[in-house]
């Protein structure tokens, strides 16, 4: 049965994302997409690619419908609060894809972002990366949604940490991201002179995802891992590529690397595993994730330097993002996974 | 009922979107796709986004299934015609992407191309580009699409000529168009140091495609229609920007022109009119249509210079190839014309 | 004899390319640069290239020096006129890159731009384009540096329009442009997620340059030369890459134009042309010219069109700004042409 | 006095920056560049940035001049031998670009590359990094520049193990490199559709480059230092941004690596620190040494994650290449290491 949906802060780059997988969703009714900025402004005129499907304009906050089945909230992060507590009342299912509800520990919380103004709430909500709580989602009333880097950290690592194959201390993920991850506010930074060509390393250390990749890599562990994270804004629009790089014992195998993610991923439709000597795409790479949910997963041990090199690739804002929220929502309320996001990308592109 | 197709040349970048928009496709059945350099080689290795989509092989020729409802021809230019032929034996529909059959003049062929090898096949084609021609695609036994310069020129200009709006003279196009319009083969043109970043006019004058334009815009005035057709590679991988500029007499208006736009486009569902001044995308860009099947057309008299400036915007790979023949496919076979194909793209891209 | 220079309004595009360009001149000491906005900041820390060249830092306006051999002003729009009546009393050659002199008629300049704040000395001005007025420059105290569109636009037919080689009425000019033409000031139009990757017609009619591309060439035609100019943004950083399309009549050949090109430029060290079948580069492209003064002019005839293409590729930011201005300043002051200008780009780049 | 000088396997995108340096360099005399399969081209034909200024010519290699002062060598891998032991009979200095004798130890050449044909001649090589091997160039008779990536690798982490701040095991080094480095041969992999917006792990362990690495590493630290170096093909055609990862002890201080990076490289023009908290570009990046001789290097302490990241930036055709060539030339004929190299980048670009 057709669920009402709606999304709360839906004027940027991931609520875009979620307008249009909502849209294009065979069990969803969008009823309000609201923004206080672009109120009244009708959406295609944000998102050019929907001219033709939608005449849905942008609603005031103040107009908030709360008779809706699921709430999508796209609000910056640390203004996610008020609108959860407002829709555990009505009981709306909630799936926030801000970071306010991603960690556990508020004070992983406050030493990352600020004081969190719920606590209390932190222990209701489920991460929402289905492939490590796909089970805790589908009973889920509120699910977090994961960082874009985060995701494309965890879902190459988990299945090594899972597996005890890589030593859990010293892990260093070096991420290429795509401009959008920054969303769709504007500064010099994102000026196109100054960032198109750019390698840039906008946050070498202390990025406030490693919080997420910490306490899942750990929870799954049993103690403490330690990630140090290390993104680079790169020439795309969409994608990220995340080389994450882990000491091995020398008796790893290429055959027990590949059992410890078949075994991780045998249920998880949306991650591809990519090693594949014979052709061009042996590795993964951005450019066959763009516009889907897929994540494709690879890895090359280095016996002679006593590393493993595992590689992900993702689209910031479908796997990253909108496409992980309509994955939960498929699970939240008992649709097969893939509804409405079985798409793949385009070639080349 | 679901159609069985087949894919003759399907290594290609063209071959490969079209395997991508039949998997996709509720009616249709993909029986073969054929290569002989690739022969035995997975789809999925050529075209990294389709894995985990098909296990499917190509074929080599010699094993071409002819038990197939329609057929989708994507040989280089100048190589259709003993698979025509062959078909049409067969009573098979066919969909050539090749040039072989979209000119009727035998002369203009020889001119453009070469000695055409079955010009008593001419007359038997229908051009397919369904915003021309929806009527006789339904009834047509042979159908050839059109080359995707000549689909962003002609779609902006037709209902200017139709409408008498402007001069069927002195027609200047200047489009602008990315590299995948070449295909999947390389030279050191395509290498990405001597690619990347350029524009270049790499064929001011003479283009093949001028010969399909003049052709169906002649059909439509009923006399000769004259058209400048000056390409340039940009940086784009998909996407074809056109500007097309015609001379005006003064009592053309903006309600004139849209008027003429609306009642040529009125059973169009894949063309958008776009001209809006409140939004950053006020004119047709390749963004919005990248991975789809639309083309967005806008326009802007310039009364002071005694000029039109009509502008179109297409995926290359899609509406000004692949996406066409679908679409021609499901005219032929009595679906619906969005049949699989109602797709809106990303943004940002 | 070295030469003090200043450069009022240097915090922008234009105003870093001077710097560099001013620094690595044997003949020039650079000893201001203004910016209100970033007074007391060191140039390279807007210029990262810069880094290690100079420890010049900017000064606010109100500390202006006025004791200089030339002042390049690269003020706004409009903001010019102040800064020229002051040092046209200090004796100080000016050279303006803005676009407040460039126009002799003042109702031109208040069409485009806003009533001139002082039209008495729009006869003072000579415009900056050496190739057309070198011998007034090196007697000017006052030069307008032309815009980079219209210097693209200019060099390409000037010489056609001088040899009588082409229709005067009915000429196209379609530009493609960088991103750093639009100067350092960002919006939403500007974000990089909205911008790589366009093409985007900005300004299809009624385009600024207009004014001046018509004023010189009506110039040197002794009647009305009417342009259409429709500029578009693509991916590029620098550079323009202009294609003039214009009538012709049919006893045109290539030698003819030859010639004409060849005897308009023969004094002309930055004028490069193009047109050599044998190489990929057989037309003038932005990538040979980024980071060099040169202009690159190429040309077909498409005799059974009736028109000729006219193309040439600059660097916006050198020949059609900075460059150009150096250049200016060589030959006000009685140097080489050439000097501090003369090096190659690079390739591939 | 003006040293004549030859190029052999000129051609390449390495002999094209030759090329160009060398023209512009006020003591260097190009009498000779060779190309069996472009002989009796023009050079300006493959380089369009030179057009205008050089007539030169490309020589088969049979026509090979010996009477020079100095021969820089870009043959391929494995075939600069013949040409050293040519070189070494006339007395020419020697540069080899290539990768032939930068190895010490023929095993590790015989591991990387093959069987080495001359190893007797190995010890004889200097090592052509400047600031480490700065008076050693100034009296070798032959200089074995060095890899692109190596170069990138070696001039951040060399100061930090000489100072004894960084561990010497585990270090990763994961660098972003355009497709130029790959040089002007062709393939899939550098067609245009598939290259573009690409991050792409061609080579995630074994890397030649590390061979060269661990040996000037090791030299440094008076034992075996491991690096494990993973390069990505990303969406440039010039530079390389290097992070590379290292562990640290706990009294590391800014100042410390301050202190060391200053001391290792206070007699080195061409390596700027950068460390920026107030600018835009705060750490190395690409785009201020486009075109430029200059090495950026910066650092960043990541005290909770035991680590320190080290970040540089170079033009891969210019410092890992032609401009490293150049320098060496200038120190061992005794000229100012900065001749003819001493120009700032481009911005933006």
């Amino acid at each position: 049965m057709t669920k009402k949906i709606s999304i709360v802060g839906a004027s940027g780059y991931t609520g875009g994302e979620l307008i249009r997988w909502a849209l294009m969703h065979p069990e969803m009714e969008v009823v309000q997409v609201t923004s206080d900025r672009f109120a009244g402004q009708a959406v295609y005129k944000l998102n050019p690619n929907l001219r033709g499907f939608t005449q849905l304009a942008f609603s005031p906050v103040k107009e908030l419908k709360t008779d809706v089945d699921t709430v999508f909230l796209c609000t910056p992060h640390e203004k996610a609060v008020p609108y959860v507590k407002k829709f555990m009342e009505t009981g709306a299912k909630i799936i926030d894809l801000s970071a306010d509800f991603r960690l556990k520990d508020k004070n992983e919380y406050a030493k990352y972002y600020s004081e969190h103004q719920a606590p209390e709430l932190l222990g209701k909500a489920v991460y929402g990366i289905p492939e490590l709580h796909r089970e805790e989602i589908k009973k889920a009333k509120l699910v977090a949604c994961a960082g874009c880097l985060a995701t494309s950290v965890i879902l190459a690592t988990a299945p090594m940490i899972k597996s005890k194959l890589i030593s859990v201390s010293g892990i260093i993920a070096d991420a290429k991201i795509g401009s959008s991850a920054g969303g769709a506010a504007f500064d010099i930074s994102t000026h196109h002179p100054e960032r198109m060509g750019t390698v840039r390393s906008y946050k070498p250390k202390g990025h406030r995802h490693t919080a997420e990749i910490e306490q899942e890599l750990s929870a799954i562990n049993g103690s403490k891992v330690s990630v140090g994270l290390t993104p680079h804004g790169v020439e795309l629009i969409r994608g990220i590529s995340t080389a994450v790089y882990a000491g091995i014992s020398s008796d790893i195998t290429d055959i027990k690397v590949w059992k410890a993610y078949r075994s991780f991923f045998a249920d998880s439709p949306f991650v591809r595993l990519v090693k594949d000597q014979g052709t061009l795409y042996r590795y993964p790479e951005p450019k066959p994730v763009i516009g889907t949910n897929f994540a494709d997963i690879g890895f090359e041990i280095d016996q002679e330097k006593g590393r493993i090199i595992l590689m992900s690739a993702i689209d910031n804002l479908v796997k990253g993002s909108g496409g992980q929220a309509i994955q939960c929502f498929n699970l939240m309320n008992g649709f097969d996974e893939k509804t409405g996001l079985w798409y793949p990308g385009y070639h080349p592109i």
